[in-house]
């Protein structure tokens, strides 16, 4: 018998370097499977990506896949290589939607890492990537950067050096000149009395909170058929016979799973924020578990004019999600400004909105 | 902080007025992932919405989709304008379904409210309404009407009149020349060897009745999934938080996820129901929650001429579902005529079956 | 009020001769909503049936269908004919894929008794059936033996005679000569980065073991899902009402969706085996239920050189997947050779990978 070493243990600490290439296996077409799947996951009703007919009167060739899921597909890929042995998922910035997707289209994916630093007790360290989605043709469909602490390997320490620490420079959010408007969209005849809303970009005030109402409770069957379509490996999410034996003692949902929900109950409020334009920042403040009933709601941070756009504008948005609590007093922070243990994300994203 | 208006609350009793019309948001493009999803869920097996080859054996131009998706994704359509607030689902009537649906088409709904009755209590009340469901030629897929009891708003009472109450007529069932035959269809070439079962029309008899031997146990993913699907955002049957506060303590099952799944059941026994053209009346008699295990049986109620067609004829049929319960002995009301609590679906509908 | 005789009840060990023919009823037409489910439900990740853009650069005319998903459909359509009132699957032999299969193409099934022996206890009886499966051409997509434990009816004896027994011979395992590779299929251009894996056939020792380090909970909505998407009816796997009166007193988890729950991890050691050529034997030693966690390894049993080929070679392997059990140390039997109490899949198979 012959123990082979063909398995995949993902990569540790010590095997990142800067400006470290890694294409990442197993391209994907996407279909309209996906799409349906997406729908029967999270629920979500924004008619661009649900009706082909709408989404042609904008001037799209058909229904473009929903923004959120080109991003998981495409994150999906990259943890195999990246955080298969990561401790926690610590930031995203400056992630911009590129092209629209279509069914049919072919996503790969592929890294380059940015930034590195060894934590000072020399067991994980911080590895920094940009991560790249593109279509069959080449074109960028989603590009940003994380970053997560990965564990090194459970060896004797070797006593070899840290690697110099890396820490790039990240832009707070994405402006305004970088967003990325689709060249086809048309927003002319955008149907209010379809899209479900009458409010448009310009009905939006900075500081105004929108309690979204709604609430759902996850599933486990739910969040592993979300994280396997999106191919997603990390172990967290599958395997309770391990999870019981850690500190949550629960199969972890996968933070995107509550990006997802919370922009779909962010429909109530915000039905003709038709397209996620960026992400700035978020984070997964607590772990959330199947059972958990998720509600959410939103802050807008800024308005901001599209450069040689006059028909679509930009909100800048704080989506919070939380656990068992409903947000008709938007949930937070307690009195020292930490946030309350029922907060499970914290995102700051840009939309874009017609405008009257 | 401002706290935004812009979320909606849903319709209440005083929104509704006599012919008032809505047209509901979300235009939907039907796709082969929803019809997958609609197998994974229920595990249907008419072969029509099965095989392209089988249906375009019948005329048809591809294999349509299922009949009562096409009433699910038209329901779910009108559920954010009419029955966000709703009290209770009183009833259907005058159900017909019209062209065949394709994947591929896009479907839109919208309704007319045809009756009004306030409570004595003046609390809540009685709406009417006929929901209209076309595709992107204005084609009618499915027209229905149903009644809900719909909640007032939280405030003093106004001493405004209550409207004078208007309750529509409606037909006890739909009469067999206002069932709909597909233009295209021709079951010369209908295959019972590939459909599953021998019996054509003439073999059934009225009274006969039908145990559909198999069960299947609900589970919480399941409906949620589906209920998604839909676009429906019934708070019921998502929010184990809100739900575990009132009398069932339970995520309540969207009615028409039993309607279909009985009528999943009814495979067995009545394979050759190759479409279902009407619900003539249907109520769900008890509330179910995932863990039930629901079985079904039918009663054959009428048998139908259709004018102008001497190779289908039309079966008037009855199926009872239940819960924790098998059906070998009919389950349905107690020696007072009672449903009995088992019972959660009591369904009147027409089928089409091929004639000898 | 008349009780219908419609109803079936499967066939009964009486029912079945030898040379007998079944047509299998319900034509299923696969769809892209077909293969995103199975990706959800099983997170597979062979690039071959995850991108039409790797597959087409083999040649094919887009992304075939995952060839167990071709199993479980055919299998699924042959479960209301043959094993309906099945005690026991008792194995497979002699299973051959055949052409590929796409989205959009319509399988049809239908089985042959080729064997037949009663229990000595007359309650019961062993059925072989030879099972094929054929798209819209005739051309064969599947063809496997299986046998099963059916049960008499539970009616006095007759005192007629059991059939004469007749056990058919069956090969060990499905030869090099036989396996059928698709004539398009051209490796030149096959990418080891997209795939996921540098090793290829040369790399793989026969005595070679590989824990494939990933574990899956399985939950009750995902197996009800998948077997309802393959159209299988028996009923241990959908109704907990009668299944709690049962001797596991769970559901059972259909034993298809271990196999391709295994195949799926079986991804991490086994990138590049990019098509399941033959199942050669198999056997589902114990009981699987919701809530199971499952690890799986493989051992490489043979290396083959397929005839006419020096592009692609064959790897017959054996994959045994647990329960609740890591696979570090290759669980398998105990001290007197009896399998495992956690051990859950016995599966022997032949798969094709590129050579250098």
């Amino acid at each position: 018998m012959t123990a082979s070493t063909k398995t995949t243990k993902g990569n540790f600490f010590e095997d990142f370097f800067l400006e470290q290439d890694l294409v990442h296996p197993t391209p994907r077409t996407v279909t309209e499977g996906d799409v349906a799947l997406y729908t029967a996951l999270y629920g979500t009703r924004f008619a661009l990506h649900s009706s082909s007919d709408f989404a042609m009167d904008l001037g799209y060739e058909d229904m473009p896949v929903d923004d959120l899921l080109v991003f998981h597909l495409v994150f999906g890929k990259s943890v195999p290589d990246l955080s298969l042995n990561a401790v926690a998922n610590l930031g995203y910035a400056e992630c911009v939607f590129g092209v629209p997707v279509y069914a049919g289209d072919t996503l790969r994916a592929s890294s380059t890492v940015i930034g590195l630093k060894e934590n000072s007790n020399r067991k994980a360290g911080v590895v920094w990537v940009r991560t790249t989605g593109v279509n069959q043709d080449d074109d960028m469909v989603v590009d940003f950067v994380r970053w997560v602490m990965v564990r090194k390997r459970e060896t004797e320490d070797d006593g070899a050096d840290a690697p110099p620490p890396v820490i790039p420079t990240l832009a707070k959010t994405v402006s305004a000149a970088d967003l990325i408007v689709p060249d086809c969209l048309d927003v002319e005849d955008y149907d209010t009395e379809l899209s479900g809303q009458d409010d448009l970009w310009e009905d939006y005030a900075v500081g105004e909170r929108i309690d979204h109402a709604m609430g759902m409770t996850l599933e486990e069957a739910e969040h592993q058929l979300a994280t396997r379509l999106y191919q997603n490996t990390a172990k967290v999410h599958f395997n309770q016979m391990t999870q019981s034996r850690g500190p949550l003692g629960r199969r972890l949902v996968y933070g995107g799973h509550v990006i997802s929900l919370a922009r779909a109950l962010s429909f109530n409020g915000l039905a003709n924020a038709f397209r996620v334009a960026a992400i700035n920042a978020g984070r997964h403040v607590n772990a959330t578990a199947g059972g958990d009933t998720i509600h959410a709601w939103t802050e807008v941070l800024d308005k901001m004019e599209i450069p040689d756009r006059t028909d679509v504008g930009a909100l800048r948005l704080r989506t919070v999600a939380v656990k068992n609590q409903s947000c008709e007093d938007f949930p937070d922070k307690d009195v020292d400004g930490k946030p309350l243990d029922t907060v499970v994300l914290d995102l700051d994203y840009t939309v874009l909105m017609p405008r009257r």
